[in-house]
């Protein structure tokens, strides 16, 4: 069943009369057409009545013609995007519609409500989210690659630490080797050292990387609209035995994890696997977020790893499992892979070695 | 009067109870402080009642407390944010509460209505756009300073153009540099070699930059908190004639624009200022798109310097003037400005050459 029949078929199961999309993600992950409208009008309509529809502006018909086999509409910026839709669906006046609650804004969901007058509006985001949950061998594929990109990304990262570099300095040494390959990192890339790492939302700066201390890499990156999203804290010069016994106590947390995981264990088992390993010896307190998320073709996504989700974890679900501990002041850790589930177990989309490494300034 | 007594000002004409902001970069622009929440919740609430209110996610809660001078409060993954923040404003059922409509996603909606049981709402984004509308002398000459990094960042890009290299290769050397000081570009830079700028929204990929060809480039920089965004198309060894002349209409266009902005006149009469030029040369149909939009602390921002839009000029607003011609598989021109609106006419943030600069491969 294509991705669009299984909406389709939600639709009529759930006694609606169409589906609208506005996530650019979704969209792209429903037909393969990958645009970010900006202010600008984008939709996919997935009716029961007719075929679907793609809504986009002007700019972007040709590309989207090309990319999906079913009609296309395009409005320019004088035009009115609701008045347009309107007059390509005719819809009753007794639609019901589901739409993704998690990314619809209220001015895009007023017009859509002028489009559909005196329709009944539900949330479609759990459906997408349990679509995406699950991916498939392809999309297991397509995030390996992405993990290895990540890989090569940090080993440049690595390679690039030097006496009189800063946080800055790695940062644009492993992004342009990535932008050479005409990659996108996933999300901002962190290189925090010592101190800075202390925080766990901490941010990069011209800040020399410093000695005898601990070196955080967060990074990651989009390839074939997937993602990727990996930590390593490394040793440079020789930190002192709290910072490395703080690093092996957060690693011994992550493996605790990694082993659990099993089709059939719940995400706060999961948490809790390396949660309590931290716990125990006395830094609970200092690991403040939950252990992981979702990725996929968002690097952020569906579901939360943490504390209080009772999902049960099946075959074919990504996400990161990243526990961290952070002593403001003192020291910061975090060790960070994404993978699989498989049918007995995990498997990591990324693979630099997780033995504390020693670099020299 | 600062930014946040003047929301509450409108609160008080407008006789609402609080005003609750979801748009990180508004939150900035009120506070100082910036946090992408991600999927977790983040909200300034400013209330006729008490004090304002920042509801951040735990982590950022320490560097939220050191930016605002008023009431922070945090929230763990593990935590309702809804109930925590109910427990703390402990709102009456019959609020009057402005939400920023262009920003807030259904879901998030959802949270803040069962927050505010029984509440009215309203849109604030109208009143916000109107407050960011109108640049300070201090917005100005931070947009100046990310102009200047703009001009730093076409120029390492026309240095890299030679042969063999792609269009990857020449955003990678200009992020690069970018990188190096610390910046994150505004947008995704575009390179476009040849046929691939005749599509106003072409993708950049590993293209071989052409000879006898034009090149566009369109990027922008981000510095303290405000976005540049610039265009410009430049030629390759010899381009044809016709190539040339399509510049030079391109270019006269956005001058005559540029000479026609001044407080007084409408967003329509500026569009119509550069379309009519290439409308007269019988080129209208292949500028397919508005002639500008606004920028600040977004990219894009309000208003659309667009035919049918009645919004009249003023002093202090910012906006680009970008008029392209777009003939597929011929030629695609862009030639794009940002800049301000002063008492008499406009002047730009960004300073590069625009007569037709020529380089060889």
């Amino acid at each position: 069943m294509t991705k669009i029949k299984q909406i389709t078929h939600y639709l009529e199961t759930e006694n609606l009369t169409a589906a609208v999309l506005s996530d650019p993600v979704t969209i792209n992950y429903l037909t393969g057409f990958y645009s970010d409208p900006h202010e600008r009008q984008m939709f996919l309509f997935i009716c029961t009545d007719r075929q679907p529809l793609l809504f986009v502006p002007a700019l972007e018909v040709e590309r989207a013609n090309s990319a999906v086999d079913f009609q296309v509409a395009g409005y320019v910026d004088s035009e009115n995007p609701w008045e347009k839709i309107r007059e390509i669906l005719s819809p009753s006046t007794k639609s019901r519609i589901a739409l993704e609650f998690d990314n619809l804004i209220l001015s895009k969901y007023q017009g859509l409500k002028q489009v559909f007058e005196g329709a009944v509006f539900s949330d479609l985001t759990p459906f997408v989210n349990r679509m995406r949950l699950i991916k498939s061998a392809d999309e297991i594929k397509k995030m390996l690659v992405a993990g290895q990109f990540a890989d090569q990304a940090v080993q440049r990262g690595f390679a690039a630490i030097a006496a009189g570099k800063t946080e800055t300095d790695l940062i644009a040494e492993i992004e342009f080797e990535m932008k050479k390959l005409g990659l996108e990192m996933s999300f901002e890339t962190m290189v925090l050292t010592d101190d800075n790492a202390a925080n766990p939302h901490g941010i990069p700066g011209p800040n020399p990387i410093k000695k005898d201390a601990l070196l955080l890499f967060d990074l990651g990156v989009m390839a074939n609209g997937y993602a990727s999203d990996m930590t390593r804290t490394v040793a440079v010069g020789q930190p002192d035995q709290f910072k490395k016994d703080i690093y092996q106590l957060t690693l011994e947390a992550q493996r605790a994890a990694l082993d659990f995981i099993k089709p059939g264990v719940t995400a706060h088992e999961v948490d809790r696997a390396a949660r309590q390993v931290i716990e125990k010896a006395g830094y609970g307190s200092y690991f403040n977020h939950r252990l992981g998320h979702g990725i996929g073709m968002d690097v952020h996504e569906f579901p939360s790893i943490m504390e209080g989700n009772d999902l049960v974890i099946e075959e074919g679900m990504c996400f990161s499992v990243e526990p961290g501990v952070y002593i403001p002041g003192k020291v910061g850790v975090r060790i960070e892979d994404c993978g699989y589930v498989t049918k007995d177990g995990f498997k990591l989309f990324t693979e630099t070695s997780k033995d504390l490494l020693y670099f020299d300034l």
